[in-house]
């Protein structure tokens, strides 16, 4: 895509997705189409995470003295919060802060909630909006001050084991999550200076966007006992002692959306992965002057007949040329489009066309064409996937160059390097060459993650053993695998 | 119910619907199982709105300028809005308000959305938080600093009529949101010294608590021209002349919800409308020493068959007597419980109890009970809805002697009166009764209104035809009948 940014803008606008002329930086208005796309997005989610967490909602507002009493953690928050000093005319007394996240907020309660070991694990999520004051560049969906729609879990455990564990599971649902979505994925260890304040350890799952940059679409930590001790957030164990419980958090936001739009469209517009796209099939009356009553008939009965099957379907029949219908559908990215003109009539038959491929298909129907079509819907998921999975893989590249980082990065590669592991390194390589270390990969996750990959991914995991390399900068033991790239 | 404030209080933490411990006062936590309620309830209202509403989602803060920018509504809610000042450490250059109501953030947009008259009418609703700084004592769900479940819909018309018709029409829509949900209303028209700030007029719904107090539970507003003017929203006419638009306004709030729960609750608990229980069916196996595995399959058995029929069912299978499991659903609110022994078993029956009725029901297994237990919900709602209908038509009681009004109230009634529709007599009654007028009912009103009401309804229409009556404090020409009560 030429211009990306550019693209991305105006997909938003064209496709009605969001209005951002709303008067206030960063904050837009979610329309009609986009808020469809929105909901379709988080019901998927929420049949994953509905398995075994409960959906609660907390309070917008925390009270200044929570926010503040994790200290780690309100450091790393503390630029970024906005502030309700007033209520009406009145001054409050004590400040009260919009929720950037919600660990501070919710885990006051936790202190209420937990008392013994039968109470564990617990595990909730909400689907909010959170603030933060930006103050770089705002972008729709990207960077924004107002998150409108923050997915974000807490889980609380009683050993340390079991929070692994579900920093595993939460990497579980969130890979399973993109799937559905088509979205391909890193995931990799942030370096410490770069985890989310407060926690132990940070995993981040991060996507390419057409324009080279990373983008950050999926976080979880291991809040390990920092919360429950400055929360106090404890239970009697069985043998009726008090131990704080260990924590975890996991997050997603409106990036995910921005990620499906931008990762899929083309210069046709949006294309929506079956799963989550508002109309799923948009049958179109192809309609001459005579014949029309019947072939309109015909797409209300196969209309009829794919709703009973749970397919979104809508029929257009609006009195304009085909032409633009297509165009339109198209660019809305509904999956399939089902022509039906008088003839196809005559044939008892329909065309079906899919988004993803702009293929023809012949449609007989007095076949099962249900199947057919939910036969379709997987085929396109799949396609868009292997697409999307190979152009992030392919733009993976390794290096043990320093000098060569610039020059990759610029030319819209992910570089992979060998790294030592070490804080002070670290920093010094992302200085040196001005970009991120987005995080280090194990080959544990490598293989965990591999089903997801195209067939050349063996080869990667030779990549990515670095134990044998050394440290790209201090020339050191090569520990880790590291991704660096441009980040949005 | 002896102390309904209490109950009320209780039953929110037994059933575990919020809990009000969060630090900050009029804020509150939706617990899981408050969650479920609360979603279905929107669930239920959005299947009405969703025929012909957009749903959109418009940001939190409006920018001090648009919220003052109509003198009159800003007026209405200058006492009550909470101020952003600051983005982390610095102040911002305009306040930000967290929205009251979202007129002020919305028509900026609507200016620039709506264009010609074949844009119109245009109707949107969204479901959110709002903010209100009350100074009075704060009740969870009932009168709260932070409304989570703020359902506002707002309309765009060419004409006067239009939006005159827009208002019957969303007053049907509230009537039958209410009709699921089986709870009582009066429709009156606020009286003008209480209508929504900006608005021409206002409509509204109050139910009857159980302690004699009415409970406004919606409103709807005819917002005229006034916000098209201030905001500037126009729309070329098919003569390509520019016309201002038309407006109305109508919102719920979490008040729905405490009304489902405090009318239809008993010293049991909850009991919910099958249409929105989070659990319509509960299946509980009576296991004894043996026979538990076929128990046990013949449950899962019925489930599966009522899920697939789009029930939403549970089996309680966990090891606690089922005395306690009765006790716990009844709380819970289920409609329906099934209970099956090894005895029902063996001649192929289960008993269905009745949540509203405590009915017992023996259900033959061959037969098609899915269907039985399809009739039984809607039983249970026409048998809920008359029950609740006949308390709220026997508290309603006229009278033509003012001295009379506070002896009917201290007796937990709503009071009919003929009054002249004068401002100054109205107020002057409100100061000496020290109780509200609700507002004035038309003729018109409760004819519509009559297929809600049981049989002794039609006496009612004469009670309040008051035109032939003198008002009930300055004795001119009585033109309304309006409404008195004791209000949350």
């Amino acid at each position: 895509m030429e211009n990306f940014s550019q693209w991305f803008h105006n997909i938003l606008e064209e496709a009605e997705i969001i209005d951002s002329r709303y008067p206030i930086k960063g904050m837009s208005v979610w329309l009609p189409n986009g808020f469809k796309l929105r909901k379709h997005i988080i019901d998927s989610l929420k049949k994953i995470l509905d398995k075994d967490h409960d959906e609660v909602l907390f309070p917008l507002l925390v009270p200044e003295d929570e926010l503040a009493k994790e200290g780690i953690h309100v450091k790393g928050f503390e630029d970024e919060v906005y502030w309700v000093t007033h209520g009406g005319q009145k001054k409050l007394n004590k400040k009260l802060a919009l929720r950037p996240t919600s660990e501070t907020g919710m885990y006051p309660m936790f202190s209420l909630w937990v008392r013994s070991h039968i109470d564990l694990p617990m595990r909730f999520y909400q689907v909010v909006n959170t603030f933060r004051y930006e103050t770089k560049h705002t972008r729709p969906l990207i960077r924004v001050r107002e998150i409108t729609t923050f997915k974000e879990a807490h889980t609380v455990h009683a050993t340390k084991k079991e929070s692994d564990e579900q920093i595993k599971e939460a990497i579980k649902i969130y890979k399973k999550f993109f799937d559905i979505l088509a979205i391909p994925y890193t995931i990799s260890k942030r370096p410490v200076w770069d985890k989310f304040p407060g926690a132990d350890y940070t995993m981040a799952f991060d996507t390419l966007m057409s324009d080279g940059k990373t983008l950050q679409i999926g976080t979880v930590h291991n809040l390990g006992q920092t919360f429950a001790k400055t929360f106090d957030i404890a239970y009697e164990t069985a043998e009726s002692t008090y131990e704080y419980v260990y924590q975890t958090s996991y997050g997603l936001s409106d990036r995910v959306i921005a990620s499906v739009i931008g990762i899929h469209g083309d210069e046709k517009g949006l294309s929506l992965p079956p799963e989550i796209a508002p109309n799923q099939v948009t049958i179109i009356p192809i309609i001459f002057k005579k014949g029309g009553e019947e072939v309109l008939a015909k797409c209300v009965e196969i209309k009829t007949s794919l709703e009973s099957n749970n397919i979104r379907v809508n029929i257009d029949n609006r009195d304009i040329r085909p032409g633009k219908k297509f165009y339109e559908w198209e660019l809305n990215g509904a999956p399939l489009r089902i022509e039906i003109g008088p003839r196809d009539l005559e044939n008892n038959k329909a065309i079906i066309v899919r988004r993803d491929t702009s293929e023809k298909i012949k449609m007989d129907l007095s076949s099962d064409y249900i199947n057919t079509i939910k036969n379709l819907f997987e085929d396109i998921t799949q396609n868009m996937k292997s697409k999307v999975w190979e152009k992030l893989e392919d733009s993976i590249v390794a290096t043990d160059n320093l000098d060569n980082i610039k020059n990759l990065i610029a030319d819209e590669k992910i570089v992979s390097i060998s790294w030592c592991g070490d804080e002070e390194c670290g920093k010094s390589i992302e200085e040196i060459t001005d970009i991120d270390i987005l995080g280090t990969q194990s080959s544990n996750i490598l293989i965990e993650d591999s089903g997801n990959k195209s067939k050349d991914s063996s080869n990667k995991d030779d990549e990515n053993d670095s134990k044998n390399k050394k440290c790209i900068h201090c020339e050191k033991e090569g520990k880790y695998t590291a991704l660096m790239a441009k980040t949005y």
